[in-house]
């Protein structure tokens, strides 16, 4: 039995060295190396070539190298036995929190507009501005990262919507559930943020139609997935005033390209996929956690429901 | 008994409205409109004139229209026997607390530094960022505001020590005192705020000698005042690479002049006093308090030591 690490474009090399300090005698190929298909049967994935793992007829699990799976679950030629696992990791989510903290801390105060205005030389007082307990904050997605942000800011004084697709009912915070329960969370949401795992239900979810029952004035966070966002809606809306601006951490296509319209436009801020970097040696206990349950044929943790994507 | 409210350069009549809708009988002069030196016997001041108050033979109290009260004491010329009282407001203490997080958050996850790059039109991703938990911040001052600061970044996990000039014993914060105090605070503080009182022992305290006890690559918020920090010592010991960088919300001259060097270095952060700003309709309360108390001969509140400064 073969363990294989399929990565390409991000380097294997932490992976294969964490792998095998924590399991010494594993027999690890790094794709596209020569290998035996036949031998493998657990695979650590990011973004693997389409069709590639229906050539492994023994392969059972294809393991993420991060909390999103929807660059397996995306791959239409993925045999339907074979089981999909996540990553949930503890730093992960504190600096997912962390890192949207300080977007929201950064927006309230103004922070980019002042760094904007300093090449200006312009001595500008926005003396209002406002505050942790007069702002609701929703958020979109409340998973494991999505719970885990709104209670950080709850516990710094914001008020805290969620809205997931199916009921969940989620300490300290008020979850709006459906189509329906849609309806009624947006009007209240001043800064959305968006933790929503990537699926066909969910691409193009933040479009005109869902900006335009923000009430006027709301920020946009995107901290999931290019592919959520309607990139001229995003635009549009900020042009036309409705959206104060937004902050976006993930693009459709990554690198951003440089003739973008998002790098020019003062209202948003991007950030290249920095907002919680998925370190190997903190993340390979698990897979090899799940490596060792597959040999024992016990249940695997962390798996994602096919179905659902997430 | 008459009120005189003194601002010169700050607009008066959000504090005469404050007061007049607080305590209608109140007779109340706008400095430099005409009045009776002899009948005041309370003033509410912001950057008096020099010299000002010994013309009041009846004044028995100043008070500040803010947390800080170094434009008040800094007046040689003020009688001894006028007690100085400051102003303790909970939205302003919470509004110091959020900014100073806002500050420090947005420098772990370098969002100004991802605002300048954006305008390079840069993808240029900082992989390693330090947590809040392996980051030791130290604050300068454990009055109200620094305690407030203190607890609400331990709160946000952050290892926060504290520095007074006298001993104090603060709850989650671990305050060294004094000069030897100072010597083993320093090296382990990674990002210092300064929260002093402006004294005549506190002013130019932000210099050289203490930024070269910090340790490589530290960070510097000053939201106290601009004369605690030796302008040219910071700007070398960021253009030598020994500090990483400042987030600057105070000044000695204010607005910071054009042509001042901090305005277009990538590593300072200017904001324009904003870290929290005094509301008079939140503080006249506690103005009128006091006026009420002088008149029943009652102990004033949030008074002053005259002889420390603060």
């Amino acid at each position: 039995m073969s363990f294989l690490i399929v990565s390409p474009g991000r380097d294997p090399q932490p992976w294969l060295e964490a792998l095998k300090n924590q399991h010494p005698g594993l027999n690890i190929y790094v794709y596209p190396e020569d290998h035996d298909k036949e031998e493998v049967e657990f695979a650590l994935a990011w973004n693997h070539p389409r069709g590639l793992f229906k050539n492994y007829p023994n392969l059972k699990v294809v393991a993420s190298m991060g909390a999103g799976v929807d660059h397996i679950t995306s791959d239409k030629e993925l045999p339907e036995n074979i089981k999909i696992t996540r990553v949930i990791d503890q730093q992960l989510t504190t600096d997912m929190s962390d890192f949207v903290l300080a977007l929201v801390m950064s927006h309230l105060r103004k922070l980019s507009s002042y760094k904007s205005q300093q090449t200006e030389k312009a001595w500008d007082r926005h003396n209002t501005y406002k505050r942790p307990k007069n702002t609701t904050v929703g958020i979109m997605g409340v998973g494991v990262l999505g719970t885990a942000v709104g209670e950080k800011l709850a516990k710094n004084g914001f008020n805290v919507l969620g809205w997931a697709k199916s009921d969940k009912d989620k300490k300290d915070i008020n979850t709006y559930c459906g189509e329906d329960g849609l309806e009624e969370f947006l009007p209240q949401v001043e800064v959305l943020v968006c933790l929503l795992p990537l699926t066909p239900a969910t691409e193009n979810i933040l479009n005109r139609e869902l900006f335009e029952k923000l009430p006027e004035g709301a920020y946009v966070i995107n901290v999931a997935r290019g592919e959520h966002l309607v990139e001229q809606d995003l635009l549009r809306m900020i042009g036309n005033g409705h959206l104060s601006g937004a902050a976006l951490d993930v693009f459709r296509e990554e690198p951003l390209p440089e003739e973008h319209p998002f790098w020019t436009n003062t209202q948003i801020l991007i950030t290249p996929h920095i907002a919680s970097v998925t370190k190997a040696s903190s993340v390979v206990p698990q897979i090899i956690e799940n490596y060792e349950r597959l040999q024992e044929e016990e249940p695997l943790k962390n798996v994602v429901e096919r179905d659902k994507g997430y």
